[in-house]
């Protein structure tokens, strides 16, 4: 059967990930990043998806992120800022992505695996760089460059289903293929018991997304 | 003043690499992994040639590389091969030097570093694939569209100052810049004291170096 790793963050997006690869057939390998982020609750969203979605494995990995910085969600000193910010925002994190995803193809070459898949976007993004289709077409040349796997010529391929679909195409994508979205967390400073702040970009985002696909928005907002 | 991240295993050659970044005229920034390494020697080495070669900070990153495995040096029920292997050996860590430059490139982005240095060789190098000049234009590429210090027209540089060198060359540029490979840890299995096997191929490379340059082999072995 063929395999796919998917980077599991617990967001709306990833969770539509793992339901696209899941329906695509592949046997899925989730992982996720315990990286120091203020919004640890995803940590445990992140693993109930990916029991609901009968991964065959979930690993979640500890990078601490905090010792580099630079970003509103890795130094608490630095505030999430509850308006859109015009450029690259402060919620842009160094290179995260791209650690992410090269931990994920460490273990897709030892699994064997085909794809990694992951809930990067373009249209709704936040203007961050590493979401962009031109940095994952260059990640997936430099990853068949670097693996045994990729030099004997099994080429990896980075999966990225969600690249040109609106926040609405995405929440219309999931309920089809049965994504329950109050497992979900997305937003930026959710609390310990996953509850939204409803102000923060990612937060907006999704709730402009659920009210735009004209279905009823089962995120726990704090107030 | 120009900054550079420096990757250093605390081997020759990445001791080596942290000697010319110095002599350019970098303020250097050294980088090592505790990753679940066999030969964790090499993390004081690290932190000593950083100190003694004046880098601003040494950073040392916890990443549990053992909890993927599949190589001889992650994981322990995997022997260390004592004799030269067809192809790419058993040492291979997948993925480990797309990791390691990927954390460095988010420590460089929040410096406002213009490169990053790695010991990388295709001469002597063991057949690993992410040690070939074509893995690294990929990654510099990749790297120079994930961030927004490359969003922004900065370009950042993978210096490979070692890439065509033999190991004869490296250790005499060394010695040129006053590294004392004394404090450096290569073997694979090196003891806790930093003691070598004299047997794998990291050592014997090493030790053909230090004849063919005609230079006395400060190693520690452990006969």
């Amino acid at each position: 059967m063929k395999k796919a790793v998917i980077l599991l963050s617990g967001g709306l997006d990833s969770a539509t990930v793992l339901a696209i690869a899941k329906n695509e057939g592949y046997e899925c390998y989730t992982i996720s990043f315990d990286y120091g982020q203020r919004h640890r609750a995803e940590l445990d969203a992140s693993k109930q998806l990916s029991t609901a979605f009968g991964a065959e494995v979930h690993k979640v990995i500890n990078i601490d992120l905090t010792s580099i910085g630079g970003s509103a969600l890795t130094d608490k000193t630095i505030a999430v800022p509850e308006s859109h910010e015009e450029g690259i925002p402060i919620t842009y994190v160094p290179a995260r992505n791209t650690v992410f995803l090269s931990i994920a193809l460490g273990w897709a070459e030892v699994l064997g695996a085909e794809a990694i898949f992951v809930g990067v976007n373009s249209v709704d993004y936040s203007g961050y760089p590493d979401c962009r289709p031109e940095y994952i077409a260059a990640f997936e040349t430099m990853a068949n460059l670097a693996t045994k796997t990729g030099v004997e010529g099994n080429k990896l391929r980075i999966e990225t289903p969600l690249i040109d679909l609106s926040k609405q195409a995405i929440i219309e994508k999931g309920m089809d293929l049965g994504v329950d979205y109050g497992l979900t967390v997305s937003c930026y400073q959710a609390d310990e018991h996953g509850q939204a702040c409803g102000e923060c970009d990612s937060c907006r985002f999704r709730r402009e997304g659920f009210k735009q696909a004209n279905i009823s928005d089962p995120t726990r907002y704090r107030f």
